[in-house]
C-alpha cells in the first residue's frame, strides 16, 4: 500500500469563482481527476498537472458505471496518487458521494469530503431568489427531478406554500410537479422560477406563476435547470449582469 | 453618488478552506466588512485592509438592529467603499440576505450575491453524513431551529422517513422535534445526529436513534449545532480527523 488519497470534491454551480479554496488547492495538487459532465472546463483546467477523465453522462455517450468509477478511485489511490473525484455543486447532494465514500472506506483507502456550493441554493440566489425569507418561507426542500417518483411522493405531502421547493434537474418534470402541487391545494398563482446555466455566461431565468410553469417557453440550452417554487420567487430582487464590482468600479 | 458596491458574501461553515475563491477575493479587496457572530476570526482576517464591524448577536450583547445594518451598508457604498456583508454559511439561508438585497436595491446601491457553502449540507458531510443517498433519502429539508413554530408546522407535514431533515440552530428544539416526529409516525429508531462546530478544530458529533435525541449529552460548546434526522445518519461512513491529504502524504 502506498500513500494515495481520494478527495470527493464539490465544484460548485459553474465558474471557478464559486469553487472553495480547498477545492482549488486539491485540484492544483491532483494527479488524477475523475469529473462529472456538469463540471465546467474552467474548473477542470485548474488541475493542470492531472490526468483528467470524464465519467459523467453526456449526449450520445454512456456514463461510466458507478462501480467502475469506484474502482478507478481505489486503484489511483493504491498507486500513490492524489485523486480528486470532482462533482458539480456539492458531492453529497445527489452526487452518489456517499456510495463512493463507503466503497473507499471498505477498500481501506483514506479519503475526505470537500463540500461545495450547491446549485440548489446558488442558482436561485444568483437569480435574486433567496430560498428562505422572513415571513415568506421558513425553510426549503431540495429534490432531484430525475427521480420523479420520489418528487411526486414528497411534493404530495407538503402543506401548500409552507416552504420553498427547489428541484434540481427540474426542467423535465415541471408540468407533473406543478399539477401535483395545484391538486394538493397550492395557489396556481404561487410564484415560480426556472434558472438555467447558473454561474455561467449562459445563465437564463424565467419567472411566472405555478400554473404557467408547464407551458413556460425555455431558451434552448444543454445546461441543467433548477426549479424554484414558493413565494420567495416573487420577491422583486433583481440581479443585473452589469452589476459586478469590477464593472461598477471600472 | 460615488461608485461604491456591496457584496453579500457567504463565509461557509467555519475555516477559510471552505470560503469560495470569489468570497476570499471580495474580502481581500474590502474597505468595510460587517460580519455576523458565526464568522470565524480566520475568515475575518483575510479582510486585511478593511474596517471590520461585528453586527451579530453574542453572549451578553445585543445584535445590531437589521435596519441599522442596512443603513451602514448603504452609507458605506455611498462613500465609495467596497463593502462586504459577511454571513456564516450562505447569505440566503436564514441570513436575512433577501432583506438586505431589497434595501440596497431600493436605495439604488449596486450589490451582488456571493453564495457560500451552507452549514446545512457541510456540517453533516464533514461528519460523514450525505444529506441524500440512493435508496435512503431522495431529498432533504432545511429548517431553522430558532423559528420553533415553523419547524413544528413543517415537521408535522412530512411523511415518516420520506427524506432527510436538517435543522440549523437545532440543539435547543431537538426534544420538541423528536417528539413531534415520533408522534407523526416516525420510527423512534430513526438514525439521528448532532454536529457541533463543523469545520472548526472543535468539531464534535453525536449519533443515535431519534428517541435518544432529547436526552443526548452534548459537549459544552458555544459553537452552533446542526441536527440531522433520517436514515442517512445511520450510514457507516467514518471521517477521521487524521485523514487529511497533508497527514497521509507526510
Amino acid at each position: 500500500m502506498t500513500n494515495g488519497f481520494v478527495s470527493l470534491v464539490g465544484a460548485g454551480p459553474g465558474d471557478p469563482d464559486h469553487l472553495t479554496q480547498k477545492a482549488a488547492r486539491r485540484l492544483r495538487e491532483a494527479d488524477l481527476v475523475l469529473y462529472d459532465a456538469l463540471v465546467s472546463k474552467e474548473v477542470r483546467e485548474i488541475a493542470s498537472k492531472a490526468l483528467l477523465i470524464g465519467v459523467g453522462k453526456r449526449a450520445g455517450k454512456e456514463q461510466t458505471p458507478q462501480r467502475e468509477i469506484e474502482r478507478l478511485l481505489i486503484e489511483g489511490a493504491r498507486q500513490g496518487l492524489n485523486v480528486v473525484r470532482l462533482k458539480g455543486g456539492d458531492p453529497f447532494v445527489f452526487g452518489r458521494g456517499g456510495e463512493e465514500a463507503l466503497a473507499l472506506q471498505q477498500a481501506g483507502v483514506p479519503f475526505e469530503i470537500v463540500p461545495g456550493v450547491t446549485t440548489a441554493i446558488a442558482a436561485p440566489a444568483l437569480a435574486g431568489i433567496p430560498v428562505t425569507h422572513r415571513g415568506l418561507s421558513p425553510g426549503f426542500i431540495v429534490l432531484n427531478g430525475s427521480d420523479l417518483e420520489a418528487v411526486d411522493r414528497v411534493v404530495s405531502s407538503i402543506a401548500p406554500r409552507s416552504l420553498t421547493i427547489v428541484v434540481l434537474m427540474g426542467i423535465g418534470p415541471r408540468a407533473s410537479i406543478a399539477e401535483r402541487l395545484i391538486a394538493r391545494g397550492w395557489d396556481p398563482e404561487t410564484p415560480s422560477a426556472i434558472v438555467i446555466g447558473a454561474a455561467t455566461n449562459e445563465m437564463w431565468t424565467w419567472r411566472g406563476p405555478l400554473s404557467n410553469l408547464p407551458a413556460a417557453v425555455l431558451r434552448a440550452s444543454s445546461a441543467p435547470g433548477t426549479l424554484v417554487i414558493g413565494d420567495v420567487a416573487g420577491l422583486p430582487i433583481e440581479i443585473s449582469n452589469e452589476w459586478s464590482v469590477e464593472h461598477v468600479r471600472a
